[in-house]
């Protein structure tokens, strides 16, 4: 995420780093290898940069906030392990996978232990609700990547299925991370509400733009390859939407429904969905969640950290990697 | 394990029982069959019942223990799930693997979201000691299961290697459980300590007595395949010394050394290590962790109490399931 988005916070974020590549590192010798490629594989911190800049609406207390943001790290980093092994991932963001560098039965035991680590890292914090907010996000991830796993080549989901989806998938973690902040800087529950819907809108218009990258983007561009998804059977919105509206469309559940898709397939299969306006579809639900995101940061005062918020909203909404 | 094992807590066993249950049972559908077909295979619930018992030894509050007690079984139930991913098995304890019923990729997720459930269950309890120990026992675990997995045909393991191994992959977690029952009670340190030793020594003879087990049991006995550590290449105690002092050493080394050991091979492998006195000696092994965890409990007070754990170490000592 380019780092202007996060000037506020810029040297805070260092720490966070810092601290994490300590955590990682504290562990036996092919945990810490395994931890540190992925640190080094680099990353948004979007989840830790979003919960530092909601703590700055009220008392920053950064001391405090900085075991919980390596937290929310930790987390992320471990789902995105347990993904990669679903998913038989062989890239992301341009390095290779830790199931692909280690095996899939390590790379499983390394996101248990990041999830230990998170944990661990805000052991120290007696407060119910932030151990509460963060156990709950995983269940929720969980769920939402099961309901997915039991859903691939599924041609017949709807829409529906698919917000809900993403919505425990990925706009919950996203929201979790806004509440926590928002929460740990002491502001009234009316704003820590309206940071979480903000988190929740941002999250939602994030997964959507990710889902369209992987049927427009080239794969330097996303760093893994393209057209992911449609291989692997995961009926994102852009395939969805074609699914129901292409004059082509009982091809392209044809050729889901082989299931074992050959590069020609994949071609073929996202030429059909680049062809209808699933594309420009999907960026108008990505439009919407966006603005939805703006109208709830009204509630923060300080008028250059409510720029960045509505930066980091045009950010999500714009990406292109 | 048997019921009479823990009588003074039997009751409070089955609140545990309907609490996972009921956890399990509060998420998404898949979840729930999951947690419910693992609840139904049933287990010994040993990390719970030492827990309680611990905890008996001096202020006994079963409301407060109730969560850390079910959060103990639900991380046990996690581990088991990716165990038995890592591992390939079929079934466990005559039921089958949840890997098998929904495939790996649900098998990963659910154990996933059983962590996530645990440390949920204990969120509303502001204690760093309880939540710091939980994870940290799951991390240990973990670096316990990757140095397994780092080490599989390795033949030249020693029984050092293997000890440390087996620490940190199954009794630091039982040494974990007597420490939070005794903390949790608010017993003096001293004795927190000599609980967590007890519960040391009996995970140490606990794991033994498993890869004694699956060296001499026969299939029904204990409920999944025997041989299974030496078709896996898992170097466990009896075969690490048939490799030491078998006259057939430089066979078991060649059998060990072709990875996809054939049903023939596994006998003659088996037959090997049985002709040693590889089981004597490991459940000599065994008796001496037993006698050392007899000696921890001279601290308790209560006789029957004291009985108890002596019981419980007895029927470690000596299980053949």
């Amino acid at each position: 995420m380019k780092a202007q988005l996060f000037n506020e916070i810029s040297m805070d974020l260092t720490r966070v780093e810092a601290d994490l590549l300590q955590v990682v590192s504290t562990q036996d010798q092919t945990l810490a290898d395994i931890g540190t490629h992925l640190l080094k594989a680099g990353g948004k911190r979007l989840r830790p940069a979003l919960f530092l800049l909601a703590a700055k609406t009220h008392t920053y207390d950064f001391t405090r906030l900085l075991p919980v943001a390596v937290a929310l790290e930790l987390i992320h980093m471990a789902t995105l392990v347990h993904d990669d092994v679903i998913d038989e991932a062989q890239t992301r963001r341009g390095f290779t996978t830790a199931n692909t560098k280690w095996g899939n039965l390590t790379a499983v035991l390394a996101g248990d232990c990041l999830f230990a680590q998170s944990f661990a890292t805000i052991s120290h914090i007696a407060d119910p609700r932030i151990i509460g907010t963060l156990s709950q996000l995983v269940s929720y991830m969980c769920a939402g990547e099961i309901i997915q796993t039991a859903n691939t080549y599924n041609v017949f989901q709807t829409e529906e299925d698919y917000l809900a989806r993403i919505e425990k998938k990925t706009a919950n973690f996203i929201a979790g991370a806004c509440e926590l902040g928002t929460y740990m800087s002491a502001a009234p529950e009316t704003f820590i509400n309206a940071m979480r819907d903000y988190g929740h809108c941002l999250g939602m218009a994030f997964q959507i733009t990710d889902d369209i990258l992987d049927v427009v983007a080239s794969d330097a561009q996303i760093g893994k390859t393209a057209g992911n998804d449609l291989k692997q059977g995961i009926m994102t919105l852009p395939i969805i939407y074609a699914l129901h509206n292409s004059p082509d469309r009982d091809e392209l559940c044809e050729l889901i429904g082989r299931r074992e898709m050959q590069a020609l397939d994949l071609v073929k299969g996202l030429e059909i969905i680049r062809a209808t306006d699933a594309v420009d579809y999907a960026y108008g639900l990505v439009n919407r969640y966006i603005q939805r995101s703006k109208e709830r940061i009204s509630v923060v005062r300080d008028h250059a950290l409510r720029d960045s918020f509505s930066r980091i909203a045009d950010f999500v909404g714009q990406r292109t990697y």
